[in-house]
């Protein structure tokens, strides 16, 4: 797993083994690291070790394209109830934010990406949030192997981030365990519209979308408030259930 | 880890190696019962093996007080980055939603209750999830135990329900491991500021207190819309870090 | 106008001139009560004259499907800035709770409305609320009578509450006077969509589609939080202006 | 009445009788001046007369500070229904877009600034807005005049936009007529509480707190969803009646 190392203002996400090499010196992470150790680069400046936590992901993952937010990671996790031991096929890597974070809950995941460098990416990524194991990073259209995948072992949950989900819903049925989730994030309601009736006609159970608004409650001398600054829309988030 | 059993339009969640009795017959759950399974009862009624999925705590759990939804369970996992590994203090355990949720994932979980029947309720339901091991319900109340809780190994992530949620919050910082989280879930307005003003005076960053609006949306054939049904308020979440 | 006559925990809505017959008397109402007065039955009940508000049409209008809700009869009011001269044109009358509350502001209102037996209902809520002479209730297709409407004097705003909205946008440059305003309700997305649109191809300008969430705040005891019972989507109301 | 002159991609809000002096020349605005006619300057540049309406305030008024957004002006008309003949207290006059508001719908209204300046501005503001004369702009603390107003007739709605509305609540029953609304503006969750705690006291019925969250749709050729960017709170809305 990969260690933060905190110092002088900086941060900086290593895996135990690796070196650090900055202005501030050279620092060999300890293959037992620690969270609280206290590290010295040979130029003697003090670095602390401080555990990897999801929200980290974001300041340090290499970006390509806007991340899904933590706010609808977590829906999809709690709406799926995603857990240590299960399997997940996500379809859309992108940074990859999704897949490492329920990698780093003890889930393996099969992850497609189209883009072969959006998909080198995040494999970087992913060995930076130390899943690399926990997460198969595929190049290609998850829908074009959707005859491998029904092969494979069943998948506890479906994720889904992509522009044609509808396409892959058809196969839901094949690629879920029996009691398991599809979950889709789309920013449009006429896509999340197509995977509802596309879910409807192959006959999952528990079907909805939610759509969620979030706002920042503001405390100050004057009284408690909503924010002024709304916060805007992400995307509608499909759940449903193969039973 | 338990299993469901379903079968004849019924459900049961059962560990493995224990006895289903029911009026369709007896039942006994071998130890190595897969899901994808079929057992047969001794009146030749079969049941089929499915794994246990978070949602299907709301159906199982006995409840003691309304559980905190998938949504603000799920919000906490996506804002703190539970994962595989983390130790957590929940207090306020309650129905034991959020405890077994994150016993799920990996994680080992200290939970308080301070009424004594809710606490051996929680318990059961733990076993019911199969995570008795990684969870520890403690019957009493967690802000009197902060001194011993300080000697313990510090917490990854700090989970509050209870109505003095900001006496707790004046321990965070020595109960906290360096980038850990806490999440308080309050229905009040007034609650929340008061975690926050203690967070801010303890010292506490990245303080900010969350409001969710959720609402489903319709597809028909006359068209999409967000549902005329409205979903109301669960609660505020505040979110801060030690840092 | 209309006056309400409240007594005995009662309330009727009456114009002046007219004879109210209930079990508790007769009352006639003199042609120059005035709010505050009390009058009495032939049988010695006191009845309070009372001014009408337009919240009180929501009690009193006889209903032929769900009225425009308070709400977003003020929305239109303060978006478009209906005010005492105004000449509106009105399509879908319903109920009329639109039309009663601008021909109470002064604004002569015309108004269609496609059903015979609604539109008879309409003209009885209209002499109800007081506003016969302001509003114009007219049976038929206002689409079909787009030709005619052109040669009347422009419309300051156009209100439309029909399924097809969007077919009579596309006159809306012919009707409107310099500056005027659109206001389109519509409950799904696609009939926004199709109005924003058809408002686009005609030249319109400053259009929006406004979504609006309302809740209740319940201050008791324990605290202040938005209610726990959601406030459910009425429509989208679609802006636009001829300029 | 005042009108707007518009030409060369400028507009001009002056009286019917007043004159426009710019660098394209002078123009006296006739007292007949009717919507539709074309002027022309004495350098011979047109300008068109369009009438005002309630949006353009918000474009031509001198602002003191935020005004009140046409949102929450149509709300509190919705849900007061203000009309014609209407007489309404109004507290907290401000940049006056609420009173101006009422004004053109026909009320007339007392509204009371306790700022010299700001009145002044609101003075100027209602003048441009043609409504001089229905609306009559008071300097001073409107909770020390409460006794006097007392003594005038009684008020069909009093709107309150101060940060200490609960003090002149207390004389609500006092000032309203029966069946009178009560609609008060607050940023803020104590204020909004002491508000309705106070209407409580003194025997208001129909008390409700609204909080009003507003998002613009986006339609493109990707897909239709709430912008992005998210509108933020302005404040919640207090109602309540004398009945």
């Amino acid at each position: 797993m990969s260690v933060l190392l905190v110092g002088e203002g900086r941060e900086y996400l290593r895996e135990r083994g690796e070196t650090l090499e900055t202005d501030l010196g050279v620092l060999e992470v300890p293959e037992d690291a620690q969270p609280g150790d206290t590290l010295e680069t040979h130029l003697g400046t003090a670095f602390e070790v401080r555990a990897l936590r999801g929200p980290d992901l974001f300041e340090h993952f290499e970006r390509t394209g806007a991340p899904m937010m933590p706010r609808d990671v977590g829906l999809i996790v709690g709406h799926t109830g995603v857990a240590d031991g299960d399997r997940l096929l996500d379809v859309g890597t992108g940074t990859g934010v999704l897949a490492a974070y329920v990698g780093r809950m003890g889930a393996s995941v099969v992850t497609y990406e189209q883009d072969d460098d959006f998909a080198d990416v995040a494999r970087e990524n992913m060995a930076l949030a130390g899943v690399s194991e926990a997460v198969d990073v595929r190049t290609g259209d998850a829908t074009e192997h959707a005859e491998e995948l029904r092969d494979e072992d069943p998948f506890d949950v479906l994720t889904l981030d992509t522009a044609d989900a509808a396409a892959l819903v058809e196969h839901a049925p094949d690629l879920l365990a029996d009691g398991g989730f599809l979950a889709v994030y789309s920013p449009f309601v006429e896509s999340s519209k197509a995977v509802v009736e596309t879910a409807r006609e192959v006959g999952l159970s528990e079907i909805e979308t939610l759509e969620t608004i979030q706002r920042e409650m503001d405390f100050d001398d004057r009284g408690s408030r909503p924010s002024t600054a709304g916060v805007g829309h992400t995307g509608y988030l499909t759940f449903a259930r193969l039973v």
